[in-house]
């Protein structure tokens, strides 16, 4: 089997308990995550080896998190320690009707200091099919972006599938580049993508054209599609957000000529929707090297509707899990 | 700014955690509230200055509580402290069908014996503006009563808006005298009010009439005004019991000519509902020196609504989160 | 009052917090359960005497075990010690489409190795009017069984009734008999029988006829009856899977001529729904003694409803509180 | 066997967790104890059928309180459930230098109402052969040293031997008497004393004479024998205070004639030092129902200084753990 | 009374649990503290007013740090908010051979971003009678140190005392300056110093002479006096480390004359010694404000050995709790 | 680097939270541990490669007890996964002069189920230089003691370095043999061992001889060769019980003609000293593939000391901290 590999930036969770407002707490929950991390970990979890690009301080944080890695099979031996600090994200985990607040302290990360040259990226991707950045990374740094565009050229010359998440964040991206310009030549190298009409207005500025919800749809992949030659599959999400516990849930492929429309969930008592886009995108990898298209999409709606029920940014079922809820089982029955 | 100033017991509430039955337990959450605290607590959130006055015991606890107030705020400046103990409630919180259970253990409390003379009111309202109590603490005892009733007619020559909450307690008023006796004159100097039909019953053996629901909170507001002419605003709440996980909540607020009424929110994955009538009351007060009417109605509401989702007895919400709510976001997305 | 007696094993219940994954835990809850141990618990919770005989391991688990019955006053005093080890589930706690999942490390266990005449029916039924067994009990081992023929003879010849429920677990039976030839003599001696569609396919090959949901039921009540003449009172459960936090609940009793049918429960936000069965079956047994049949199915699944709130395998609830339910107030209002 | 009843005040422990501040904690440990009780506790760990009388509000406070006895098989056969509340004692955990801070709560409880008349005490001691009541039951109420002096009579006339720990404590007797008054007459009628010199000397003005240590404890023996003609044995136990965590601990007993003294052990890294008189009282008791006094003594000493290792008011440790360290492994070895 | 100023940057302490290593956990404790703020803490519990400047970002971790300074009651009244973060360092607490390990991430903090002119010192010092201040504070950054320098030339115009405490971080320093040609103008308006061998030796290049520890201590003092000629009092604080479980812990205070020498206090069983340091300068600071200076010292000294058995950055001990050390209990014996 | 390999069981541990009794508790910390497992996990720390051999059940226990290993970079790749369970044991966390107790419910385990011919010790040993055992794995049943003795010969045929720790465990060797007649052709093959007086009499009835500790370790040292003449290197730990809290620790290493003497420490606030033994021979392993034999053991006696303040069975220690201990500094300062 062939390696999935991807470059992003990890950052440490430290997350409220029980709901808890920030002023109210003397402790944290503490976890690793990343947009690309939870996509590796995703699929590592369904069995195929994933091998992770970052860069971390060289402490016992850093430390904490490469174990962390480790335990998930998420390979890490191509990863440049060094730098000031482990990004950091602080969840005030919210319910009903409150939504959950995220405070970003992810300045000046070790990540955000990665350079071109760094990683043999020839190396990396020697028993690799696969690689996948998402908007987060370039939106870092100048130098998260030109370390992700030679992965994005050595991936393309040596032959691998590659696949973004456009993953817009209004945070980043301050570096003194539009996003537009750091993101059109990237995306022009890629074969898979996740997109959103949200995050391809503010990249693009597409607007997709139509009356229904699914003209909207087709309109929005064939412009991304008549923008970006190279796109050969691109998958849209669609989160329908009743309260903070309970959303309804599914996705859309688009192969070029087909929209493939996945069956639609409805999701309550909510355990944690962060992280619910990478787990769609790391079970679509998954998929796309593993079954057809149609199963594929069916495979990550399933795989992405179980992580809300999943503690972490990282999507924990087994691909026994996903099988059950796509074959039609959403009963929540005990399973002795 | 000027002040908003209370009178109330404060409590120490010991509850179980995760839903746990009382006999399950070897720890409990310890917190500080009670109804006028809560109302305080909510209020110096949204930024106005507040002042509590209670008795608390000089010892650790009684000193626990009091930086409890710093930390949110509420000024502790002239509360005589001495007496026996701090009350106590157990909470055994509910969930889905089974409502949470509470076990008072609130007797010969420090508040229970406070005395007339022991509160300077004319240096407590020398920067203040409203004063507000509630029905409970004239049901703890005579003593308490009376500094209460001490309280409002100083307020009144000093020209501040009083309210109060009618919030009856039928395991209180064990002291000798029926609630109708007491509460008469007190509620005869008061302005702003928050009745609920059965404490009107309770209170005043009010009977509203009429067959819609809007016909009896018009009819009751109007009983209300007639036998006490002090009164400018009355409110009153309306929950909808679906389980302990799953209510309905909206308001009215009567203004002498117009019933506003507000939005209806479905509030389900309760988190906490106590304290949502004193969060409810916060907030009106908050809104009445703010706003209009039906926005402060609507502000009320709103906080009020979000309270439910707030562990604790008082609501920590920021006025940013109501007025979000406010504004129509009950969509519960996360908030990067 | 006459004493409730049962056979059962008593198993560690090793469960995941805050519906972590079994990956993500490094510590478990630990309580103590079993089919049958969970009906007593239930019973000696509303007031009745009972007794429970098992087999432990005489080491410090052991005793903890004895000591949690202590302390629901579950009488203990008959329980031969010995054998290798107290049998143990771990139990990963689901939520929304993720159901919970039970992994079993009940082999070689102290109660499987239990052996006829290590216990003296006769003194241990003297102050006894009812002894209840499960289909789990002669699943664990052929010793099993055969102390449970052993009781189910002591008690038809000294006049006890005799309980069962079938509670069918495919991962038991596996000494070499099927279970059929084991239950068929065993259940021809009972008089109160916990039935299921499912269980009387797996036990007797019984299939029942009808179209509407309730011919079917009347089919399979008699049927049953006309298999075992000894069958006074047919009860069956109906449980209804929207997910693993919201089930619709229900039960019938068929009495021999007339199919009594409970009131239906919409329950959401369940807490813990492990031992649903046990605590209808213990609070059916509970009514059987106190009331008419019609208010006894009542009774039982209020109680049954009530448990999907508690944690644990045992159903914690008061009488007053299944009353209170009973009664039809389901709104989870505060109990002050 | 016969029982061992006592007499006395069960209260509701909330401690800090980890040596926490009480200003820096919001949970408390909670759990139960009692003087009398935890004398109680330990002798029913040794195997002895035990009995205590009690009073406790009827709510689900006091039923928690039952179940933790039935838990630890501690008779509760005869308590009258009733009054106000249960009494509680806060409790700051210190380590080092910094001594445990322990703040009463313990006024107007149940127990301090109950009522002489209360308990049918030929009833309860018809199986029993010894009574035991500290100085802390009658400081409590002038009604609970009526029924103490009540139990004392009736054990006298029954010929069940009397204990008493004086355990002095200086913020009860409030109640318009002096201990003196009190405790003379109802000393007078026991026949194992666990006294103390600074008890002594408050009680009964006593002030031993001697210049070493072992004269001067002679010396308070003998005053004490020759003041309360009943006396048979008395102890006494010595405890030096290095620091919260290090106490070294020994004991002596006076059985009219002879000074028996104990080993003296060193103990660091104290786990938890509450309750380790009453320890020390229930292995005596314990031992002077099985061993000679020489060995009863040496039992008791052990038997306590392995309480300053376990969490909680009472000591749960086995006859073998305590025979173990009375044959002289001091090692703290693993056992496997 | 006149408040106590000090200036100085607040951290996030995020630790481990129970001497787990950062591998081995998934949860932090979180707390704040930082040098001078527990300096201010401990004067703020021994009831002199405060006031702390520092720079806190504008988020909801901000905002927790200035209620946590509410509920101390350390002023925060002249806090510009803004800049990036929350500076943190993580703690791995040792026990016995193993010291704690400490891993700072404070760099780009908004402390450190603290430019001249955004504090009105004369409107801060106008109630204050001394100002304080650590090397830390200007190790920070230029910025910091310019602020710093600005505050002591406010503070020394307006007659305040300035007091400083050495603390020499070898992390910090990073700017492009060395801490000597920062330090020297610094120190050189300083009235009260807590100095140090090793930190006048880094800072000054000052090698104190003599055979005698005591010798050695005065010629330090010596030393630092003929350099700076501001100074009139010198205190060193000497820890011995025996494990890090067990330190002693003594102190010296130079008036000019005198060399005061404290008792020497044996601390076993340590529970947090981080902080000890600034739980000897607040007392101090009280100290020289309350008593004569060798009281003031042996304060001093009582306090912060107290500081070793609290958790935290910051000693919460109360003046009693000292008062009673000074006097010579350290018997640890549990308070009632 | 070449890889060390080890043959054992993985066990779940199960453990009591801050020195509570069995009965206290209703949660588990769940770690896991083994002797061999413990050796190998020290070694990954240090940096070398190490491969674990075990049998593990093929459910969700065994995934975690895999992902726990990758963690900590143990080697999995070739371990049969199958049979019953994962076996189990549970601890009971002493302190001070009480020790910490284990209830080992390890029978009918997977690993005592391994059989001959399921490891390819050919492909294992490849890349290998080392294999290690201990006592404990024959002893759990004949299947694993000849699973042993195969890796045992192909590791002499493959000219890797044989070690053992005698390990006797007076539970294990049910199974029909004697520990000598297994033990003695395995010894017969190993170049290093870890032996211990008390198990070379158990195992072999070796009685060392001499009248000074050194005569009788030599005496032992050499008798142990002269029987085993394979044997190139015996190591031996002294460990001095003073309470579970407090030991010395010291070890010596005879090399065939000398004997080396390491350092004694004095370990007081032990934290967790299961497999301190364990840490030994890991760090011993470690030592002997990196320094010379004196070096090695120092190495040795230095880690497994700070294994007594780390939670867990295994040595999570960093080489570092190892050296920093063996230069000397046995201080505990905080290290910034």
């Amino acid at each position: 089997m062939k390696k999935i590999v991807a470059l992003g930036e990890l950052l440490l969770r430290l997350s409220t308990k029980d709901y808890l407002k920030f002023s109210q707490v003397n402790e944290f929950n503490a976890d690793f995550g990343g947009s690309e991390l939870n996509v590796l970990t995703s699929i590592a979890k369904f069995g195929l080896p994933v091998e992770f690009i970052t860069r971390l301080p060289k402490n016992d944080i850093g430390e904490s998190a490469l174990m962390e890695m480790n335990k998930y099979k998420v390979g890490t031996g191509h990863i440049p320690m060094g730098g000031d600090r482990l990004g950091i994200y602080f969840l005030e985990k919210g319910a009903s009707i409150r939504g959950s607040k995220i405070v970003y302290d992810r300045a000046h990360s070790s990540f955000s200091t990665i350079q071109k040259g760094m990683i043999d990226w020839k190396e990396v991707f020697k028993d690799a099919n696969w690689f996948h950045w998402s908007g987060i990374t370039p939106g870092v740094s100048q130098e998260a972006a030109d370390v992700c565009m030679e992965a994005i050229e050595v991936a393309n010359e040596m032959g691998l599938t590659v696949s973004t998440d456009f993953n817009y964040r209004a945070n980043l991206w301050k570096y003194g580049k539009t996003p537009q310009e750091i993101m059109e030549p990237m995306v022009a190298k890629c074969h898979v993508v996740l997109a959103g009409d949200y995050a391809s207005k503010q990249y693009f500025d597409i607007d997709p054209e139509g009356t229904t919800e699914k003209e909207l749809l087709i309109s929005l992949c064939e412009k991304l599609r008549n923008r970006f030659s190279s796109i050969q599959k691109i998958a849209i999400t669609n989160r329908g957000s009743i309260s903070a516990s309970h959303n309804t849930w599914s996705a859309v492929l688009h192969d070029g000529t087909t929209l493939h429309e996945s069956e639609s969930y409805n999701i309550t008592h909510i355990v944690d929707r962060i992280g619910a886009g990478d787990s769609f995108m790391g079970a679509l990898i998954y998929g796309l090297n593993t079954y057809d298209d149609a199963t594929a999409l069916n495979f990550a709606v399933a795989a992405s509707c179980l992580k809300h029920t999943i503690y972490g940014d990282a999507n924990l079922v087994s691909k026994e899990e996903v099988e059950n809820l796509m074959g039609g089982d959403q009963s929540g029955r005990v399973q002795r």
